[in-house]
């Protein structure tokens, strides 16, 4: 593990002294992005050592052909890929004809990247010396900017230290790249035009198959210490690359700066035919503003996100730094503008996995967007389910599904399915649960019932069509039984009746049937509207509520508790605590049937199903549950730790709920699973945040109240976080001792504070 | 289906015209083979249609990269292809300067292709008129020594018809070929030298990765009529390619021909550096012998096979030459010669499914090498897993098994897994058990016990300790259990307590627990070498018995059978009957998930368990049974109807059992399931042999007492069929009324009719 390497800070990320080693894995620590690209920190200038280079454009993707071993029916034909886009940030740095390299340096001297969370930038600073022996100091700052999300900056600045140099700065636009996570080796981009005029540039390039077309642009101005500098511009041009070249003799210890700008313009916001001007247009901001001003926006921009999704944590730096790490990534990751976007498990960090949306989004992330952002963010990410509903459907009918029946896709960019493993695309189908919850738990937290009718209902009845038709009547148990699925807890496959899958499939279908009779009595012409849409029977309702009356659950009444499957007390029930370390984590150390056969489990199953559905269950039996399978649990999926935080909390065992809780917020920043080099795990940064804020603070809505249940791990000094709870803010402390709850904005406010209702308003701090 | 393009004939596959869409498929049914070489029935001339070649060398192959979607623990590295060798049988032919090739002529009549089974030759004959409107005779017949077996000989036979016209024959050599079947479109060969010798070539070239050394050579000599021609020889030389050419001026009416000798030899028959000479001397005997010598040697060969191994049926044509055709390919395929062979589910008709042995070959083949050929054959086989032990006990090892415990491989070509899904390959462990029944059937039916103490009873241990270690004991259920299994109905998988697996189970360890006491009370020094070997404990075979005494079965009470897995009844039990034919196969119509939770089942897997230990149910038990499951099996596999057309032998319902042999016999000739191009069902075939001789001829040993219930489809007027029991060569004669036996060789013999006790001898004929 890799626990001290980032150093300790409040608000940034920081690596001292330069490691080759740790090039790919730094390159995701520090990524940057703006919610509408994003890149790994790869470095401006050449480096020939090992890199992962990745700069990604929000919902610019590649079908990738589907490679298998073997084809089951059913299989998309394309994995819809994160794509590598056209490099941007480019500076070749030559110094007297050498090329700064930091592979090739003699010496490398106070090495330092920092990524300033608080004011959303990433620099460099250090002396190298290079093979001609000149030695230099060099400072870079890059950031994307929040205020014009298709722009980037980048100051990049050399002193000669030891003599004076000739200093030549090659920034460049570059489309002739690859991805690292490709199946057939295809080219993904096919460039049109490179194009030079004045001091700027542009590739205008698209992508295969999916033709989205974007314009990649570039312009730099360079001064000597302060002057602006009127340098010799030469210029090299290939079909996929187009570079400048900026030369200046520069004394010992001054300094030659660099400012370039560059990003994309893509055919998802403009004209095809109106990219080039977009690109112009929005470089005609950066000269206007300068690196400065843009820089100036930028820490602006970043104080409003972190004025709202701030968690202070008073005594414990790394726990500070792991939680506002997982805040600031998911805030560059997606912000909520745009609805056809979503939240990728790597984000803009790294491209494995491939596709946007996972039930990731619906299971982890919407609490975190709703509770820190305008409900907007949240009714987008809903809405973004609700155009895909016909895709859904379509592949449903794809697996034999009729009459409307949805299956929402396992792994998706665009709608489509594109996942290919059959015990998972066809059978993980809890994930349909998850989509139908978070429609209730939008509801629940915002009280905005206007989605429903408008659109969730028609998800909700896709949804419930699908788990009625999934469901086999067995003449056996005479009872409805669901064959054949995989539960969240991924080690298991194929199983008969996982106890989570049937609660939701259960409790969808009575969901759904709810809300019909809410529409058809308060929103008539929109239950007119649907019902003649979805072609709705009283007939197709019975046989909903045959299913979801006599749904089957499989007990166990020795252990008093429900089964996570059929058959699960057939297994060898050794605890994890009993397995020689040698064999973990099993992921890596055991072939699949052996974890099949386990009764180890990936992440939380039963479990899930109780913080989902936590009202319907008494603490007493959340306590027998979770006593009976978090022995069993090995927590190798980045979403298991912060659930089972979360009940720790609950049931007062502070000790467990912290580790659990340092296991997930720092999860990349010490890099537990040898894995960060492929980059961030995004989604699971939003369960790091409910372990706090629903773990230790124990927020909950409870009947239309926002409710908390304070505790604090004895670890802290105290911690703070701020909730937009119906657009009034309330502000908790929490302390060792005492809790504070302040409204920030909004009049006045009843919330409950561990069972008892107490007023807070704007002008007095409430201490329980 | 194809059902009336094979003409019907006892003796020969015959085609008749030409079908440029039937070029592929052909290819594969009109292929050749002599147990040391094979290949696909490809033309000598240039063919510029569709076409797949392939000719292959037995035990040559080539460790392809594996290919998956999604790479699990314990998956090999390399999937083992069987590999398309050079081609020696290429003969460009030119008339009058213009290329002939069937796909550019503007007319074929006559065309007739020839396979004839009785003597082993592959023939065309037809008329064409080329583009230059030159209309030729062609004379074509090829065939793989049986006698010889590195040597192929062709005479291939042109008569211009309507003028006379020059004729230029080039057979040449050509290394520069690929597999259809690569993952990554390697290359496979590596060719090293090309040379030439008088009218002899040569092509030395080694497979890579694996390095098996060969010489690919040609020798020719020409004819006008009968007189031997010393045409003009040209030579052309490339890298990968050596061709000679001969040309004549050939007058109308007037016959050039032909003559083409040539073949493989391997290193894994002579020493590296000796393959050329090795080549020299195959051509050597080519040249004494000549063509028509070595085509009588072909015919007498055949002869003494078909003396043996013929059914004859009469009064049903299409039924007589599909059960020819069936014996034919299997002797084309393997000869028992060499304990390192093994019987590829495509022999040497195609590339598809890679490996050379699955547990068809101790499932469904042993049981037509012990009655057909002498004993060592199937000693042979059992040999070849005896020694691929030491690599079963590593393939275990992988799995997390210790101690010795062996899992053989689902496919494999030397004893190393070569397969990746993870439901079969690590799941589908019945393969254990077919290993060793294999053992127990080959002393049952040649009473041969040696080979248990020699080799056997350490194959034995290795497979117990397996199943010892892979159940698991339920506390809930006070009995072992096997969790996570894949049965022989491979449209189940990962499901707990398949009966079938289960059964296995339990039978190794009873089998080799009698056998170890067997051997150390009658061959100690065996049992001391094994002991000592083994390390084989009194409280290990204690830990076996446990096992094997409380293992878990389900059943049930209801239905009175057992359940082909926990939780079958759950499913929602529709008869195939009920099924729409727009959803069949339903393998190629449903997804798998769909597929998984119906109760359709692919091939017997309980009723494979009441094929194996027949003895150990009765007929009653056997009713109930084929009648539960028979109605749910789809028969999608090549492998199913023949065990279910036994059963209903057995069970006297001869039109159930008629209609699945004909499913069985004519799969291929009739391309049942349009795939016929990819290459032939091989092993298939020893079942359709089974349907007759142990389905209609009732045939069991029973106490060392060879038994016979003959029944007869209505159909048919008579059948025979011969079988050779521990030396002894019975002649089993069919009619509508009456059977007859007679011994064909040996002196006297006590068999069982209809549970009678029957004495037969030599001077004989016995008729019930």
């Amino acid at each position: 593990m890799n626990q001290n390497y980032i150093k300790p800070d409040n608000w940034s990320i920081i690596e001292e002294g330069f490691d080759e080693c740790r090039v790919k894995s730094s390159e995701s620590l520090f990524s940057i992005g703006n919610g509408a690209m994003g890149q790994r920190a790869n470095f401006e200038e050449t480096y020939s050592g090992a890199s992962f280079q990745g700069s990604y454009i929000a919902g610019v993707y590649y079908p990738d052909k589907t490679r298998v071993g073997w084809w089951k029916n059913g299989y998309p034909e394309y994995f819809a890929k994160v794509l590598n886009a056209p490099n941007w940030i480019g500076i070749n740095v030559l110094v007297n004809g050498v090329e700064f390299d930091l592979n090739t340096c003699t010496d490398i001297l106070d090495y330092k990247r920092e990524l300033n969370m608080k004011e959303g930038w990433l620099a460099r600073n250090f002396t190298a010396t290079l093979p001609n022996k000149i030695t230099i100091k060099v400072a870079t700052k890059r950031f994307l900017s929040l205020s014009h999300d298709e722009l980037g900056a980048i100051e990049y600045q050399v002193t000669p230290l030891n003599s004076a140099a000739e200093i030549i700065y090659q920034p460049y636009l570059d489309s002739g790249i690859t991805n690292e996570d490709s199946n057939w080796d295809d080219a993904f981009w096919n460039t049109q035009h490179v194009s030079k005029e004045n001091n700027q540039a542009f590739i205008e390039a698209h992508t295969m198959k999916t033709n989205f077309h974007t314009c990649t642009f570039m312009q730099s101005e360079c001064f000597v210490n302060s002057a602006k500098n009127e340098a010799f511009t030469e210029i090299h041009q290939t079909e996929t690359k187009v570079s400048f070249s900026y030369s200046a003799e520069i004394k010992q210890n001054e300094t030659f700066t660099i400012h370039k700008f560059g990003g994309y313009v893509v055919d998802r916001n403009h004209a095809k035919n109106e990219l080039l001007s977009a690109a112009k247009e929005v470089l005609a901001i950066a000269k206007e503003k300068g690196f400065n001003v843009l820089l100036e926006d930028q820490k602006e921009a970043w104080a409003t996100i972190w004025n709202m999704a701030d968690i202070t944590i008073e005594g414990d730096v790394k726990a500070q730094q792991g939680i506002r790490f997982n805040i600031f990534q998911l805030n560059q990751t997606y912000l909520g503008k745009d609805s056809t976007l979503n939240i990728g498990p790597k984000g803009f960090t790294g491209e494995k996995y491939g596709g946007s949306t996972y039930w990731d989004t619906e299971a982890y992330c919407i609490p975190f967007y709703m509770a820190t952002k305008n409900q907007e963010v949240a009714r987008n990410l809903l809405t973004y389910r609700y155009n895909q509903l016909d895709r859904a459907i379509e592949n449903a009918k794809k697996l034999g599904f009729t009459n409307g029946a949805a299956l929402y896709p396992m792994v998706t960019m665009n709608g489509e399915e594109c996942h290919n493993e059959w015990e998972i695309t066809f059978e993980e189908i809890h994930r349909n649960g998850a989509i139908a919850f978070a429609i209730y738990n939008y509801h629940r937290f915002t009280g905005d019932y206007s989605y429903i009718p408008e659109k969730g209902l028609e998800v909700l009845i896709g949804i419930a069509r699908f788990w009625q038709q999934r469901a086999t009547y067995s003449d056996a148990k005479k009872e409805y039984v669901i064959l054949g699925v995989t539960g969240p807890n991924e080690y298991e496959n194929n199983v008969n009746n996982n106890w989570y899958t049937n609660y939701t499939a259960q409790w969808c279908i009575k969901y759904a049937l709810g809300n019909l009779e809410k529409v058809k009595s308060e929103f008539p012409s929109d239950y007119l509207r649907i019902s003649q849409k979805t072609k709705i029977s009283s007939e197709e309702l019975e046989k909903w509520k045959a299913v979801a009356d006599t749904m089957h659950f499989p007990y166990s009444e020795e252990h008093q508790v429900y089964l996570q499957q059929e058959g699960f007390l057939d297994k060898e029930l050794v605890t994890v605590k009993k397995l020689a370390t040698e064999h973990r984590p099993i992921n890596q150390k055991w072939s699949w049937d052996r974890i099949l056969r386990s009764p180890y489990i990936k992440q939380a199953d039963v479990l899930q199903g109780f913080y989902f559905f936590e009202d319907e269950f008494t603490t007493k039996e959340l306590k027998k549950h979770f006593d009976f399978y978090e022995p069993y649990t090995v927590h190798e999926s980045s979403l298991s730790p912060c659930v089972h935080s979360i009940q720790a909390a609950k049931l007062d065992r502070m000790d467990q709920a912290y580790t659990f809780y340092l296991r997930t917020s720092r999860l990349d920043l010490d890099d537990y699973n040898h894995e960060v080099e492929e980059g961030l795990h995004i989604t699971s940064m939003a369960g790091t945040w409910m372990s706090i804020v629903e773990g230790f603070g124990g927020m909950r809505v409870k009947n239309d109240v926002i409710s908390f249940e304070p505790r604090i791990p004895s670890q802290w000094k105290s911690y703070s976080f701020k909730v937009n709870f119906r657009n009034q803010v309330i502000k908790v402390n929490v302390f060792q001792n005492e809790a504070s709850f302040e409204l920030i904005e909004g009049e006045e406010l009843s919330i409950l504070v561990n069972d008892k209702l107490v007023r807070v308003n704007s002008k007095k701090l409430v201490t329980v």
